[in-house]
């Protein structure tokens, strides 16, 4: 075995439709040395997130398209190995930041978070505790004004989102908190271990409309969004007067090659009165102390937990994130960099 | 000629598409007597809309359903013909009530309210200073929050509630103001009298977000949409990011037979951080006072102006309806029921 390298994935095509592992590349080079200031991260655990796919194409989108031939980015935590005069940080803290994708490198002060792991471990700060509990947070409190009356549903219930935002509607009150899912192994969990009144396997449904009227025949308050499509249809179909949408995904059309199929009774917004409304959580960072402070009481209290759906190395990252849209995960989907040796 | 009739308009059969004049049933009765505490009113003028096609259907919506065989309803403006007794109302008196579609009708106090011809004729409280011009305000600034920097694309903008829209919005400072129309008649009527930056007229542009990126080339703030359909996908094209839409009316579908066509860009409210928001005048009858407050100033300033399209005898008032999903009227439609003699 030679000496330790660096291993990176890179976008080597646009995908058309679904990834493939054929859009991707790994690519080895040298550990890379930090420069005056500058500290060395070794990379433990990066986020494949459904939002990534947005980036893969050459649109206009919130963020800026990544670049053919250049290495991915995203969420990941990691320890700084070595530092060369930085006065921020020091070897063996722990750091969050925006190099993922790659298992080493370095970087100034700027780009670093430092992450308390006595509340939790570093992965958490890419899932629960990072800016994925965050987007469910903001969406729930600021996007859909959620008070504890409020008959809540969430699709994609099981991911990584949607598991927190089920959670932080039952925390904060909200007897009526359905989700779904596509497979029964997700609905049990959502039941039985996040306690939310009932989840619906879409999958196994013919008519999401009549299956979200069957168990909440009251109708539903605030829809919180990963989905888009189908179940944006089905759930227009079910709001209350006076009802918000938080629109937080639409992961259904994400990979979509045709333009993608909308929801034939959008005139329920004029009707009914709802409020539809479209977020980023990088507008919400503001909320980030807020947030995290309700975290930890909430941990403290064992009111909120999450699951990680974990794929060991850097290799089958591609394979992580095409995962997503197929399912294949429950709560965060992580890719696991290296062992944390500390 | 015999004596003096009161003639009314029943629904005869729920409309499939658009309403035919057969939907509809003319019927002659005695001219009622008012008991003690009411008042006898002759109607002026009446109002058609297009929500009144909603409610042409047998199913929910924000009002309830006509019901077959009965008597229509809508707004009316009349006089008071003779009073027996009331304390609030005296012959001669301007009135304004829900008792459109007929030309006498008595009523106690409870289902009249005065209205002040010194501003402004009477049938104007049936558009500019009635629900209609309420409707306009409510949209913009309670529900789409205006702001004077902002960039407003309003649909139907010929119509009863466009034309007063880009006024108001004009009035509050918004240098950009564009809307669509479906003749060149209207198109002139908008950028001449109204004095709005720009108008499109849809139908014979082939291409109507290309359309909106020509004349607005900054985008999208405020879209006060009362179209929905192909010209809600239009605007979603055009929406700068953190753009907001008054969802007010969808009169591409109120006579559709089949699913209406959905925007497919419907994303963009996520991408762009996009607020829809549906809403009903009476949810903003609080906004009454204000609104004509603000009219009373435009009037007096030459700064609103507004048209009327009106047809002549209750005879003719399913027609006028029927016209309205055709872009027959300029401005508001009214049917003419008497004239006014006093």
């Amino acid at each position: 075995m030679g000496a330790l390298k660096n291993h990176a994935i890179r976008l080597n095509s646009r995908p058309a439709g679904l990834p493939v592992t054929g859009d991707f590349e790994l690519v080895e080079s040298e550990i890379p040395t930090p420069g005056t200031g500058q500290v060395l991260v070794r990379n433990l655990y990066m986020s494949v997130d459904p939002y990534m796919r947005g980036r893969m194409a050459d649109r206009k989108s919130y963020t800026p398209p990544f670049q053919l031939g250049e290495v991915l980015q995203g969420g990941a935590v990691g320890r700084v190995a070595a530092s060369n005069g930085n006065s921020d940080f020091a070897a063996g803290d722990y750091v969050l930041s925006m190099n993922g994708w790659r298992e080493w490198f370095v970087s100034g002060s700027e780009d670093l978070t430092k992450i308390d792991v006595s509340i939790a471990p570093p992965r958490a700060y890419l899932g629960a505790l990072g800016m994925t509990g965050l987007t469910a947070y903001a969406g729930l409190i600021s996007i859909a004004g959620l008070n504890k009356d409020d008959r809540v549903f969430v699709s994609a219930a099981a991911g990584a989102v949607g598991s927190i935002a089920c959670q932080i509607a039952r925390n904060m009150g909200c007897e009526i908190v359905v989700g779904s899912a596509g497979t029964e192994e997700k609905c049990a969990w959502l039941t039985r271990e996040l306690k939310i009144r009932d989840a619906i396997n879409y999958r196994e449904t013919k008519n999401l409309s009549a299956a979200i009227a069957d168990v909440m025949p009251g109708g539903i308050d605030v829809y919180f969004d990963n989905v888009g499509g189908s179940q944006l249809e089905a759930a227009l179909d079910n709001m209350r007067q006076g009802g918000r949408i938080a629109v937080c995904g639409m992961i259904e059309q994400y990979n979509a090659v045709e333009p993608p199929r909308a929801p034939r009774n959008l005139a329920n917004v004029l009707t009914r009165r709802l409020t539809m409304r479209g977020f980023i959580v990088l507008d919400h960072l503001d909320m980030r102390e807020r947030f995290l402070s309700d975290m930890r009481d909430w941990i403290a209290e064992g009111k909120i937990t999450w699951r990680e759906t974990v794929v060991d190395g850097i290799e089958h990252a591609p394979e992580a994130l095409i995962g997503l849209f197929k399912g294949d995960n429950i709560g965060k989907m992580l890719v696991k960099l290296a062992d944390d040796e500390g």
